[in-house]
């Protein structure tokens, strides 16, 4: 059994090193936030996640999860304790407004932190993230009288929050829900409904539970402009509010979380935002909601890499190819065998490459916010847009094979449970899917990010990415950065093909946008290595005392570009394939 | 839930109107066996894999798996009973010679009844599967003593074989194991060592356990050409034997199996083979052992597939990009959506596609048995040798990510239990693990059959594919089948090259062999989907009654060329990549 161990090295790395967060967060007002404030936070975050969370992460798995007798859900040992020390030590309010009680970190500082959570105990830190996404929504859109009853408690994190949106019949395509709200005379509305998967929606880690319920007015139009956002808490000045949970899933992992079937019967609550405005009210926190699955992923994938790592360097088996390197042991540990590293070098790869976009687009919601001039914000914000669902679909997909990766590495030992990275590859699948399934996500991309905006967000990313190419890279770069330009140069043209079609015919869109959403990732991990690689070379030449990292540095950036990249082509094949080639399907065409 | 439907149709089609086998068979000698006599047998196995086996795939599951209470194994409900149909029935001996009491079926024919108990109940299949390996070691090197006393009741399904490899320490290399067996004055050995992960070794569905294990004589050489195979009863004359049950694993899937810590304690047994022959012995039955763990990544990709079709045409969801398509309805079938019959046709593209491939493999081993003159056997020899590690590779990788898909067309179904595809995609990840993990069956297939016969079984591959490409195709395959001839031509210069650098440094051959596997299955699949398209649009052309049937392949065909065999490329670039980018590394350079 492995524990986990924060990657503080990398992730200054990422901050400090290539991102310069110090620099651009100064540049948007926010001198107080220095290196040494984030790297003591980073300390910090590391000391709880490694101490306290990271046991908690196989306790929660293995003892089978939380527990519902009487409509009440207990969560597995050790849970409750430690979510107490989480608020106690404030990280519960760390990202949140001051005006609200927050302590306002910068979003790419908090989110290193996050990380860590993500990391070490994914389950867990699912009810403090949602509850974030919950405070975040019913700060922009809550009535003035709702913030001061519910708000400061869930800053506190004394109240945890959660997102109602699923019913049996209607995931994805929310406009056919049925749950429903009936305006009483005091202005409050009794809703009605069941509300499926639903995360930490019963618990008892917090003295109460704020539920987000979307739920239909009487006079609502149909589909998804009808839906209205409703805060709906599980007790009442301390009574209950005909909030129950009828049940909890048996799923393949996060087994340490209570998914929730939750029975709304005339329960109280209020509504947040405008009437028929909830999906507005929702895409508010859904950038911060995406990402934040997109950093699950990469979380897993950081504690798979990690086990593959141990692994490697403790199990002895066979010999290296070119003769024994340990002649005294009774094998070779296998890292000498190359297939091992070349699993490993993957992993390492895509973590360490996807942790800087995913970083990098949190520091762009920071520029968004705080730039002081507006064109830099807009241009933040435009690449915000178009990052999210990348970061979240491209991140989750790549912590599926990170952690069968580990599990590869680790042959029968990845099997059977005593390693815990069985756990890793169960716990992973489930980040592609909520939250908008990946499928989702590309359709967002494509049709709302770039053909929404006529392919500018593109341009915009494209021109930021040929601004380093243009830059004073070391000569020897030189094969990497033909290559990334060759890819600019097919991302546009990709990009012309796919709006010329779509623009005839919507089917064309949905048959690219996967494999058009997969192609970007490639190409803007390509350039998070070249950053990388090129800050680990100058460190070098400048003489570091760190040269084992920087080194590892280059020969990860290499066999990025070398055995990983070539997967974009296959992308861009498919996504230039077009739709003639997926027609719809009789069901006995289908079936053999 | 859904339960099994064995795919006759395509059974048939790929048995009757691809390969042929009737004829291949016949000139073979064998006109007993017929197309009513093989179909006839897949009614048969079809019935019981579905009526029977289907349900205990998931009770077994669900259940918790087998229990061990003081040194015995309970298997879960229903297990012992349908084993014992399937004795009385009579598959136990199926495909065994009828000299030792078998049917003496021809493997094609017997292996399509295989893939249908593999996919019907994995768990469940394993403990036959193993005694049809044991029984066929047995039967080929086992001394005319052993084999009287032992075959007759394996032959029958009343005994159950296993085969005990692993230990603690030494899995892959299985030359620095430590089992033990003394020579007795009777010739037998006194067997005591502790072997691990034993799938079956202990279990209450049979009533004696015949153990094949390997062990070191007091004499014995260091290394692999130290190691000999031995016959281990669990019980003697219905007494113990010195053989116990220490505990069971707790895995991520195949719930349903034992997988046994084994202790041997002085148990006594006798020699298989020759003394220190044991690795040769093995070899024997490693064709049919790894095609069988291929033939199960096809067999869960195939039940994945029909998951997803099912799900598909049933859940309403969201309307067509060109607008409704079920007006009466909330909204339409899933299936309208273009991304959503990627994921299908891709499931449908590689389990079909894969299923020629593996029957074509099953074939030739009945080609190589019974074929009248020596050069076609030695010709199907060479084929199935080379053949042998992709197929298990290649299909158990491609069931992982078919299980996967099929997740993910299920959205949060798919990650609860309820529909049971999440138990797929714990199942199938084992196949990529034993019976050799795959990047072992790469080292296998390009140093041992690639270069190991200077390319010449290589060439030959080449040649069987390049007569299609001569023959008559239809005029609109042009494309895939210029295509094809890209990718032999790539085949080749790319075969060259490796062994040309790992004529120089074995490190060349390590680093290139797992995307060199890789890039040839993709190759074959095209061939084969070359091959079933042909005969689909013969098959229209001639006014066939199943047009359905027929134009599904034609789609899949199109889409495989389209969206799939893009990744060859991919993967023809990591094997030219070379071993100087995946450079041994200290911890230090990983980490971070």
């Amino acid at each position: 059994m492995y524990e986990y161990r924060a990657p503080r090295r990398d992730i200054r790395f990422v901050l400090h090193e290539v991102l310069e967060v110090e620099k651009v967060l100064a540049a948007g007002g926010r001198e107080d936030v220095n290196r040494e404030l984030i790297d003591s936070i980073l300390d910090e975050g590391a000391r709880f996640a490694e101490n306290v969370l990271s046991p908690l992460n196989w306790q929660g798995d293995w003892h089978g999860g939380p527990r519902l007798e009487n409509g009440r859900v207990s969560t597995p040992p050790g849970f409750r304790e430690a979510y107490r020390q989480f608020c106690t030590d404030g990280w519960a309010g760390m990202a949140a407004d001051p005006a609200i009680g927050g302590q306002g970190l910068p979003d790419v500082a908090y989110i290193a932190v996050g990380e860590m959570l993500c990391a070490s105990a994914m389950a867990w830190r699912m009810c403090s993230g949602l509850s974030e996404g919950a405070v975040l929504a019913l700060s922009r859109h809550g009535s003035a009288e709702l913030q001061a009853r519910f708000l400061g408690r869930m800053v506190t994190g004394e109240w945890t929050g959660t997102m109602c949106l699923t019913e049996p019949h209607s995931g994805t395509d929310l406009g056919i829900m049925r749950t429903k709200a009936e305006p009483q005379a005091d202005g409050s509305f009794r809703i009605t409904g069941t509300k499926i998967y639903i995360s930490w929606g019963e618990h008892d880690m917090a003295d109460n539970i704020v539920h987000l319920v979307l739920a239909k007015l009487p006079d609502a139009p149909s589909g998804t402009r009808g839906i209205s956002l409703f805060l709906v808490p599980k007790l009442l000045d301390g009574r209950p509010n005909g909030v129950s949970c009828a049940s909890l899933e048996h799923k393949l992992g996060i087994h340490g979380s209570p998914t929730c079937v939750m029975n709304f019967e005339g329960a109280q609550g209020w509504l947040v935002g405008q009437p028929n405005g909830g999906l507005a009210c929702m895409f508010t926190m859904m950038n911060h909601a995406r990402l934040g699955v997109g950093l699950q992923g990469l979380g897993l994938s950081e504690r798979a890499l990690q086990a593959s790592i141990a692994f490697a360097y403790e199990r002895l088996q066979g010999r290296a190819p070119r003769g024994a390197l340990e002649r005294d042991k009774m094998a070779d540990p296998i890292i000498v065998h190359p297939d091992v590293r070349r699993m490993i070098l993957t992993q390492k790869a895509m973590t360490e490459g996807q942790r800087l976009l995913c970083f990098y687009a949190y520091l762009l919601i920071d520029v968004e916010q705080h730039a002081p001039d507006e064109g830099t914000r807009k241009r933040a914000a435009e690449l915000v847009a178009l990052l999210v669902p990348i970061v979240k679909s491209f991140l989750t997909d790549w912590a599926v094979e990170n952690t069968a990766l580990a599990v590869q590495v680790h042959g029968g030992a990845g099997y059977v449970r005593d390693t815990g990275v069985e756990q890793y590859y169960r716990d992973a699948k489930i980040a592609c899917i909520y939250e908008g399934t990946n499928g989702i996500q590309a359709l967002d991309l494509l049709g709302r990010k770039v053909l929404g905006t006529a392919g500018q967000s593109v341009k915009t990313m494209i021109d930021e990415i040929a601004a380093l190419l243009k830059s004073d890279l070391p000569a020897d770069f030189a094969p990497w950065a033909q290559r990334l330009q060759g890819l600019l140069a097919q991302w546009a043209e990709l990009t012309k093909t796919v709006a010329e079609r779509s623009a005839k015919d919507p089917e064309e869109l949905a048959a690219a946008a996967t494999d058009y959403l997969n192609f970007c990732g490639y190409v803007l991990v390509a350039w998070c290595w070249l950053r990388m690689a090129r800050v680990a070379k100058r460190a070098l030449e400048a003489g570091s005392g760190e040269r084992a990292f920087y080194e590892g540095k280059l020969v990860a950036a290499r066999f990025y570009f070398e055995r990983v990249l070539p997967r974009a082509d296959a992308h861009a094949a498919g996504a230039r394939a077009g739709a003639a080639g997926i027609p719809m399907l009789q069901r006995e065409q289908l079936e053999a």
